[in-house]
């Protein structure tokens, strides 16, 4: 496995030409998605959503509060990664999807969700900072994990953070407990694109601190 | 490749017991750790840095400060990850790296340096959500490519939240401008412990949303 990882660390690459006319379909998406889902997350609270557009208008909308980068629209599927900074909160209804598994599992007995909901509290509502973190945490981890599942199947994907948070929002009435770390074009390259040599990487020696 | 990153998927567990006699060595721990650098981020930015615990009684200072998870000394290795709120900014050392690969690779002309500096700013200087929001999402990347890229060669790992994060901060000296997104253990599953069932997972038709 050890060489097929490495494989896919090269193989993935942030391409900026998809091919338009290949198409991504639902269930392709569905399996890479849910691949994706295996990833790690506090307390396995999963606080990632998205948004899947696929329909020209609705990408050309993004687009335009994109820095108008044309992978935005043609891309097959441009996801807007949602990290949802309350998914620790008693009070937010999509808790109940994780509470309930937890409960059916065994895991978390009910007379213990009280201690479950202080313990999230405070870890994570300790602070705008704590609440973001969390969210942005996990849902990065799953990005990653989708991006190397949909290398894994020939695809590839491109993250992009050069948007207009807040615009982004508005436009497409996200909820305020969301923050949208990322958004994700997903689709095949463009067979006669260029592909730009991979950037140098800081080395371990450069990464790795020590503070006396 | 499909196949066998399903595997590594599957295999990646956050494990609790960690074999203490079995070592991760400092030249495996660095292959790892730049396979992991091959993850993707804002601008090639590399907001991520970490600190590398061995010595048993500082890996104790830090379990004190994780709900004394006995895994965080018994692992060979615990990382302190660190996101960098400032790796964009102008006036941070650290960005002097990433800038002179760029200016080497001429992915930036000397004259281009202001025109990037602005649109770091605007990007990620924006507000205290945009900084770390940044910072923590690309660390988050890294770690999540670190964790498969031990799986891969058959380590285990555990990424943690539970821990106070300012007290972690004050404890080993980490300056102002690092969020510590998780600590991450290092090592080899313990031969004769238990690794529990996989948790359920929210679905696809669960996690996808629509905002009319």
């Amino acid at each position: 496995m050890e060489k097929e990882f490495k494989q896919i660390l090269q193989n993935r690459r942030a391409i900026n030409f998809f091919n338009p006319e290949r198409d991504v379909p639902e269930q392709l998406l569905r399996e890479l998605v849910e691949e994706a889902t295996h990833s790690p997350s506090s307390f396995n609270l999963q606080p990632w959503n998205m948004l899947v557009l696929r329909d020209k208008e609705e990408k050309m909308r993004l687009q335009k509060l994109a820095m108008n980068q044309p992978k935005v629209s043609e891309a097959p599927v441009t996801l807007i990664i949602l990290a949802d900074t309350k998914a620790w909160h008693k009070e937010n209804d999509a808790l109940h999807i994780v509470l309930n598994h937890k409960l059916q599992d065994g895991e978390l007995k009910e007379e213990q969700k009280d201690w479950f909901f202080g313990v999230c509290e405070r870890l994570y509502g300790k602070s705008r900072d704590s609440e973001l973190a969390f969210a942005v945490k996990n849902t990065a981890f799953f990005a990653m994990s989708l991006m190397y599942a949909a290398t894994a199947k020939g695809l590839q994907t491109h993250p992009m953070d050069g948007f207009d948070h807040d615009g982004v929002k508005k436009e497409f009435n996200i909820p305020e407990n969301y923050w949208v770390p990322l958004l994700m074009s997903v689709g095949y390259h463009a067979d006669n694109a260029e592909i730009l040599p991979v950037k140098k990487r800081k080395s371990y020696d450069e990464l790795v601190l020590t503070f006396p």
